[in-house]
């Protein structure tokens, strides 16, 4: 930007990333803090974005084999307990239900009565729960695979919370699967991590590297854990879905047992693979600018607002009538495979107040129609891509017949800006004290920024690993996959090393 | 039936009713217990209908102006308190939440930590917390009508559970609407029956009966609530769907006040509307036959299954070839405005074994195509609303051409099959001692047979109701909006009555 204009959010990113990103949501109308420690409210326009992301994600499941099902939101605490590693993980964590029912408490109130005998434990994850049925469901080889997805609301009990990213309750999905063979399994892992992959990338417009977890980064339970990470605008990662390969781990504490093709019994091999509210968050922090919110327009909960303007009845009568016409056009038309949801602002507000309420919605394109435009045949058009003032006006049939292809560019845009600002603040960093320089504070006003994503040497010992996360809150997000192998030296130790890791601060 | 045949499923409907609909489920593979006391399993097959129900109501919600939100799974204490007659109604069975980790209990096990400062509810309905956020979002006149909806699992704690239709955690939507007058709350509570009841007959095939609950028979909290009341086989009410007129109870209680066009404060008229997997309860008591599942075709999640049929290799390559061209021409044919969704069985198991699995999943349409049916260019067709063994050859081309009209007439066979029920046991009954008999088990060995829905005078008194309640097992179902008023005496004190209403037993 040439000259420092006054943003429609304040404080802007350079100033206060944190602060910027709750604003963000604020102004959008995505979420709000509720009443209930750690929990949120995901409003309309934020839970249109995660309809979206259902929908698109759902049929990709779907392409690939999998079902839905549903299982129950409790677990036995003794279910719970079976898997020494998963319980260690989430038992510090977990809403615990110990009663049935309220009773008056005799002061006007009520206490909590009907103590259950076995506690139940509100699902944080549901490998044991799923494993239950799956028991039962599997007894022989003919019945796998079996490849079940679940939508559901999870509860970890979060200390520190922020909207979207960490949150007691959140939505997500989490796919369970269970196969004949350690291979299929494996594969089922990577081909969900590559589902995952494509959809970061497609829809929320996100470049990921994908990669495979260290042991202490795993999910509590699992063999092999792989993730996608995402760079923000801050140049923290964050982990945008994870797939887990969970050996037999789970099938000997759930008892899912086979017959094979040779009359054996034989534990199964399962896989887990989850996203959740979060990536809604990922999409905020990747896209949006200092004018609110940015929205990829394959997720957008509408892709472009007309706002009519007139000042009298008269010049209301030819502008409503013109945009009647225009919508009913727009209907025809197909972004992809989508029909053009378009939103028709006529409330009583100043056009300038509702143009800067859709700016800070992110909705991509915005058409403000006024006497002139109708008598022009045109629309008066502003990309959310482009700086909010760089508006121009478009012949209607124009508008029309491009309105795919802007789109998709938008959509594009959006990617390569991503990609780029990843691109440039990631480096591969060989000796420690540059290391060291890369992930100190810029700036001490804003120490959220540092370098970004760091490419070096690491010897595979865990104590090198706590030694940097120690230091700097430093981790390794992953080992990337898409990186060819190379021998170097340790960014901690100097001992040799075979590959390059992904450091960076995280959330 | 003219001879006594073997049925797929036994008992069948005559013999036990309430054990059929256990084995239908099982027979259609829809749902089963889990290990968590009164929480089910809504298997892949059970929840593809649950899918289609949800996309279909959904957008009958958008296409009226509502939109989806997302609130906490858990209400604090002290909010559920809030409406007097409210946690009256459910402080008897709710989960409450008393603690926020598990940790070493010394014995090898684990015990609840962590104690919280409030308990917290597991939402049984959401009125309370939902207020909490709209108190906040309603300041001014401008700001309503607010018209949410929200998709989420709720939980009651039943003590007689019944997988579909009464179990401890469900799943279900629930509409909450904020409004700035009386007149828009109350017709927004009708519009939302109207589309329950437009719902349930278009895509359920049920035909149902709209009313008015009777006082004892209200949502707690509730100044009216509406329902719809279909019969099933066994002749008794299942209520699906109710809609609730609240008054200013529930903005009281939260707090929802506008500034009206005046710039007085005053308090917001709401209502709550819901229905929930107990529609699927409702659609395999209405349809099902002693087969099994019958599925109507709007919510079927797969119109059609491909059973192939051959004896060897070559005689594979032939029939597989004619199958698969077969499927690429359903790809392009439309069910209204849905693709045609087929399924093609190639298990390795007998046409035989294969057919009648899908039978007794209510699978709406069966081909069969053998080398014989390749030679002749037909398929071998059966029809799930026809019996097992009325099965015919029809040419391709035909069977192409009307595939979508044989789906609406199956639709519409189900929907007066089940309104030709109803009204086969529906009465108007005058005499007191008609309607004991009529409401009197016909046999001692199904008890649960009895006459069906009796229209009867009723004066108004509670006591009357409760009598009969007592006495027979009979409740006032509704008020019914669809019949004319109309003089009478109380079919149980004889006291004049201005209107018929509906007594049944119901599940």
């Amino acid at each position: 930007m040439a000259k420092q204009e006054r943003t429609a959010i304040s404080p802007t990113r350079e100033e206060n990333y944190p602060n910027w990103y709750q604003q963000v949501i604020k102004a959008a109308d995505l979420a709000e803090n509720s009443e209930v420690r750690g929990c949120m409210v995901i409003k309309p326009w934020g839970y249109s974005i995660w309809e979206n992301i259902q929908k698109n994600l759902d049929q990709m499941f779907k392409d690939t084999g999998h079902v839905n099902a549903y299982f129950p939101l409790f677990i036995p605490k003794s279910f719970f307990e079976k898997e020494a590693e998963h319980v260690e993980g989430f038992a510090k964590e977990c809403a615990v239900v110990t009663h049935s029912r309220l009773e008056d408490d005799g002061k006007g109130g009520l206490k909590p009565a009907g103590a259950l005998t076995e506690e139940l434990i509100v699902r944080p994850t549901s490998e044991t729960i799923i494993g239950a049925s799956f028991s039962k469901w599997v007894s022989s080889y003919r019945d796998l695979p079996l490849l079940i997805n679940q939508w559901a609301n999870v509860v970890r009990w979060e200390l520190r919370t922020r909207l979207f990213l960490r949150t007691t309750e959140f939505l997500w999905q989490e796919g369970h699967t269970v196969h004949a063979s350690e291979e299929e399994a494996r594969l089922e892992t990577r081909k969900m991590l590559d589902v995952y992959t494509e959809f970061a990338e497609h829809y929320l417009a996100l470049p990921v590297i994908r990669g495979e977890k260290t042991e202490s980064e795993r999910f509590p339970g699992a063999l092999q854990t792989f993730c996608i990470e995402a760079m923000m605008q801050d140049r923290k990662a964050l982990q945008s879905g994870t797939s887990h390969f969970l050996g037999t781990n789970f099938s000997k504490a759930s008892d899912i047992k086979f017959q094979n093709k040779e009359g054996q019994l034989e534990y199964a091999w399962t896989t887990s693979w989850g996203v959740s509210t979060r990536l809604i968050g990922a999409l905020i922090m990747a896209h949006s600018d200092d004018n609110g919110l940015v929205l990829p327009p394959r997720l957008a909960p509408a892709h472009l607002v007309i706002v009519p303007i007139y000042r009298d009845e008269e010049e209301k009568k030819g502008v409503m009538g013109f945009v009647e016409l225009l919508e009913s056009r727009l209907k025809k038309i197909r972004f992809e495979e989508n029909k053009i949801i378009s939103i028709i602002d006529d409330r009583d507000l100043t056009g300038g107040e509702k143009i800067w309420q859709w700016i800070k919605k992110g909705i991509p394109l915005r058409l403000e129609i006024g006497p002139r435009d109708v008598d022009s045949s045109s629309v008066f058009l502003g990309r959310r891509d482009l700086p909010a003032r760089e508006r121009k006006s478009v012949p209607v049939e124009e508008f029309l017949d491009k309105l795919p292809s802007i789109l998709e560019e938008i959509q594009n845009n959006l990617f390569s800006k991503a990609l780029d600002f990843r691109d440039k603040n990631s480096h591969e960093i060989d000796l420690k004290e540059d290391f060291y320089k890369f992930f100190t504070p810029l700036n001490v006003e804003n120490p959220e920024i540092h370098g970004g994503f760091a490419y070096s040497h690491w010897c595979g010992d865990q104590l090198c690993e706590e030694r940097i996360k120690e230091d700097l809150k430093v981790t390794i997000r992953c080992l990337p996959l898409d990186r060819p192998e190379e021998k170097g030296n340790c960014i901690c130790c100097g001992k040799p090393s075979k590959q390059r890791v992904l450091f960076a601060k995280n959330y």
